[in-house]
């Protein structure tokens, strides 16, 4: 029996938001309905924020809904704020993604607040969802942003990654995601902080959020699964630069993840070939971006899941 | 005090091999200092072929010859037979580098011999170079190709691995290297087998030389870090396609590895920013070759080489 690893496209929120372009809403709709078909069963959607403030995703609302009709599927959606937060709790949505920065300067840069008064804006989301009925209250997970490092303080002290794990899990979160928001992480760092936070929050899960900036991405996924982590967010041909380094890839790819993941063992529910070919839709629809990823170039190998010989022939 | 972590650069020899476009002597000497500035101090600097086969590495007596002049580099090339053998002796390189395949149905394809023919190959060659007085012997180290996968067999026995890795060390290896020759493996099978070769070959190195085929290679790295390996083969910019799949990378990145190993605090003594510089030069001298890699594309991360703040701070 293999134990099951958790895989969240988030392409539709984080890639799509970090693009000029506007998909039409059929477009992003056919994407999430390609995605499920290929037996991806978490995909954070869109975005509760101010239309003004992210036009790419004004359409929230609709492509919720349509999330929410697909079997399944655990539809997460971002909420920036309360009023993301009540927007989110008026759909239906499963899982509500709140993100604060551990460090203050980023936290300040992104929404004018410390992290603490961030962690207090948290405290009534949890507060508002607890106000609806137990079969509709959505789980809250909180993304800690910046945890293994920050283009603007440089190191991010693990002391205080692990306070904020623990006051936010204090404050009624159902999950804790750790993010590597700039491509800073290491292994060594991210094994290390993912056992303090899994520890210090347990039984609460704990997910991992990594880029591949650096080229290090599966390699924190491989360190933070080491610690215990069995969830990550990925995107679709790694959709989502990194706005600090021009050229270089953002978030890591949905399909890499999956195929490291099914390669060791664990159970996904995801078809990988189908997936690869889900990336020929998106090419369509956004020509002009460049899409990362080695799995679609080199396809699955010829021992992709066999079970080791040696196991196998005693 | 860190711990030292060995890189080696495998580009003159596996990354020239690759490629149709013969490099002037010149250009090869030229990459060769540069990399020894930045502080990179193993190169397996060309390969023992004959010129006929391998045109591209025909002067290799000229390229050993100025690398075993610069200081505290250890020169090591690829022997293919007994002759090329002769050849690296008469020079005396520092280390030689004999590869066979696990997989017998690849060695048969690449030497015409089956895997155990190419083990008692490799006995007549430490033979060999055990006829040389003890201070100009080489080291003689041994390859195992497709030690993780085969594109002609698929899966290969990890029993068989272990048996072949402890008939080369009775051999007389001074060190094993375990390849992903076609960049099949993944972390869960890269750790189970290093762990396994380690405890087998013990106190011998065994050293991993990963591809980046499917985007596993860093990951297959930590792996195999974890499993107590400090030795890696790598090529500056990944040059080195993979034969088996066009358009896909081939060797992991020196410069992105060196990255990985030095964050996580290992001591590789290469300085990185200077190595990245080395890849402008070599892509003056090959225009067309395209050059994989992230760190060179995003620069070094502002908390790099900071301690851990929490273990700083008591």
């Amino acid at each position: 029996m293999s134990e099951h690893a958790y895989v969240r496209e988030v392409g539709l929120r984080d890639g799509l938001q970090s693009i000029a372009e506007i998909l039409p809403t059929e477009d992003k709709i056919a994407w999430l309905d390609a995605e499920h078909a290929a037996g991806v069963r978490e995909i954070e959607v869109s975005s509760f924020v101010p239309p003004k403030l992210l036009p790419q995703l004004a359409d929230a609302e609709a492509v919720v809904r349509h999330a929410l009709s697909l079997p399944e599927l655990t539809v997460s959606a971002l909420i920036p704020n309360l009023k993301g937060a009540e927007r989110g709790l008026a759909l239906g949505v499963h899982e509500m993604n709140f993100v604060l920065s551990v460090s203050d300067g980023h936290n300040r840069a992104n929404v004018r607040r410390s992290t603490e008064e961030s962690v207090e804006d948290f405290r009534r989301v949890v507060a508002l969802c607890h106000t609806a009925p137990a079969e509709r209250r959505p789980r809250v997970a909180c993304g800690l942003a910046t945890a293994f490092g920050c283009t603007i303080e440089g190191a991010v002290d693990e002391d205080r990654v692990c306070r904020i794990a623990g006051e936010v899990a204090e404050a009624g979160a159902d999950a804790i995601i750790l993010a590597d928001t700039v491509g800073y992480g290491q292994p060594a760092a991210v094994e290390r902080v993912f056992r303090r936070v899994i520890a210090e929050v347990a039984p609460l899960p704990v997910a991992g959020h990594f880029h591949d900036t650096r080229g290090l991405g599966l390699a924190n996924v491989l360190a933070a699964l080491n610690a215990g982590a069995r969830a990550f967010y990925a995107s679709l041909g790694g959709l989502g630069c990194c706005p600090y380094a021009p050229g270089a890839t953002g978030n890591i790819v949905t399909e890499d993840l999956a195929f490291m993941l099914e390669a060791m063992g664990f159970e996904t529910g995801i078809d990988i070939d189908r997936l690869v070919k889900v990336r020929e839709f998106v090419h369509g629809i956004l020509p002009n971006i460049a899409q990362h990823g080695a799995i679609a170039k080199a396809g699955l190998p010829k021992n992709f899941h066999s079970a080791p010989i040696a196991q196998a022939a005693e």
